[in-house]
């Protein structure tokens, strides 16, 4: 399996996605390509013993930053790491590309370069999200700011697709996010969209408040790219509030400081569960190859995570299911 | 000062409500007026020494469950609670209406009774939301799944006008809540509404994303009912899940359970930050009255400072200050 890293891509790039992309390699025994500009990503290549690993370095000359407008910079820059990695996915060169970059603009360069899987109409940022039981699968997070009704529809199917195949998600509950449990709950959008899930065959459950989604009501979460994108930035935001009020507070008393230090393999355990390195990363979900989004702020770890869900995702042929999934969902709403 | 409190409101009505009654009019030195049906009612007030309070009961021989569809019940139950609190405070036999009912019932009974304040397109739902900082004032969280631009123009000035004169904050920082820090970035609502924003003559910050929050970084967040309706029950549940799961990873180890006894002072504090029954409650914003919504699973103390909350919210003229931001901020509107 050969996998494509956007060396450049990421808040900590070109160190950070190099070391985790040997780390991948090691751990892994997969070829990771790395892209970025040949001189920064040798110079950090050369930190590691790389003698038995397949860590090639394709050259891009360009970098699409964090702040740039993702369509605007794709268009502009042609040799920039992510055009060159989408091109390597569509050659059949790689398998898989992973990016830690400006999320939007892998958003475009797989749109422009790899296109939509035929049906879809609009391909999704997907997350993984921790709850008290486990996880599950959140879709959109922010590729779609204005939905439809039929798009959050597809959602669930591809949703559903990934949870089942390479999550290992036993038949999915579905959940479409609302603001009251009731199917008359909801803005138009949710209301219409609940009742095409209803005759969709998938194993809807409804509704599920804010509340539910940390308690793991859901297994696959569907919402418009808004609201996703808001409940993801919120669910991190809050959790480190909440660690750093707790922190703080237990640092205010000399015993509470002695009660800290006891009880910290507990939090180091919660934190871990919360942490989004542990994930690595979560497929950009719809269009006609494998594209992996890891976090902006990945650590080495998280980018070597990515590559794990990468290797998986390519390994339970993620496109491919969806393409079977989406004829599927689209038979069943023809005989509904 | 007269206080109507709708004694059958909340999940553990009436018993928590008239206790929150009796309570707040020992503590505030008010009339709190306990409106239900009047034998119920008069059983709870038999358990406390009112000697002194003034806690007269006024009879309304029906109730308005939490499950009720809201205006089909209002419509239907011309004798509950809700709609008598409100026939109070119209014809000026009360300052304030309480509840801890179905929030849906309360719209729409100050809608059909109180009627909008002239100039209002929409009211809005509002909850006081804790932050690392302290806390912000955010609407709309559920009055309106659906908006348009300028009624999210109208909860900024309704946000502002409530945040100067009752909460006493200087020149409340506003924020829209949208998924990226750019203008550019936003459903088309929310960027329209942005640049109305912009125009409004109010400390205007921009956009803030889900992590901004919880940070505290404005003091006025607005939004649509159905995001701030997610974004309210996210947080609650988020909060609640995490220190679930630090207690339960707490109690695996038995050193850790040492740690936790040591630094509970702390977790109580936490606890106490984020515990909605500090705040009471938050209140119905447009309509032409004032009326406090208190949490459905308020206790009793949550009842007792939701009618602290209400009494400020008298003392700072909440209805007339919206009254005249609203006219200045039109005016403001019409110049730009």
């Amino acid at each position: 399996m050969k996998i494509a890293l956007d060396a450049m891509g990421g808040d900590y790039a070109p160190p950070v996605a190099v070391e985790g992309g040997v780390w991948a390699a090691r751990e892994y025994g997969i070829e990771v390509i790395l892209i970025g500009r040949e001189g920064d990503v040798q110079r950090e290549l050369a930190k590691y013993d790389t003698s038995g690993l397949s860590v090639p370095i394709v050259h891009a000359s360009q970098v699409i930053e964090m702040e740039e407008h993702p369509a605007a910079a794709v268009k502009a820059k042609q040799d920039s790491s992510m055009v060159v990695g989408m091109d390597l996915v569509k050659r059949g060169e790689a398998d898989v590309f992973v990016s830690a970059g400006n999320s939007g603009g892998v958003m475009a360069a797989a749109l422009f370069r790899l296109g939509r899987i035929r049906g879809i109409k609009r391909p999704a940022l997907s997350t993984i999200y921790p709850t008290t039981t486990g996880l599950c699968f959140m879709l959109d997070v922010g590729a779609n700011t204005d939905c439809k009704p039929e798009y959050l529809l597809q959602f669930a199917y591809m949703g559903v697709a990934y949870a089942e195949r390479v999550l290992g998600i036993v038949n999915p509950r579905v959940g479409i996010v609302s603001n009251g449990e009731e199917e008359t709950k909801g803005s138009i959008l949710v209301q219409e969209a609940h009742q095409m899930l209803k005759k969709s065959g998938l194993n809807f459950i409804g509704n599920v408040e804010g509340k539910d989604i940390p308690a793991g009501m859901a297994d696959v979460v569907v919402t418009d790219g808004f609201t996703g994108n808001v409940i993801a930035k919120l669910s991190e935001g809050l959790a480190t509030s909440l660690l750093g009020i707790i922190k703080e507070e237990v640092k205010k008393s000399p015993l509470a400081t002695v009660g800290a230090l006891l009880s910290k393999p507990a939090f180091d355990k919660v934190k871990k569960r919360l942490d989004y390195a542990e994930f690595g990363g979560a497929p950009l979900l719809g269009v006609d190859g494998v594209v992996i989004v890891a976090h902006g702020r990945s650590n080495a770890k998280a980018i070597k995570n990515a590559i794990g869900v990468a290797r998986q995702a390519v390994e339970g042929r993620m496109v491919e299911i969806i393409k079977e999934g989406i004829t599927g969902g689209l038979k069943i709403k023809e005989e509904s």
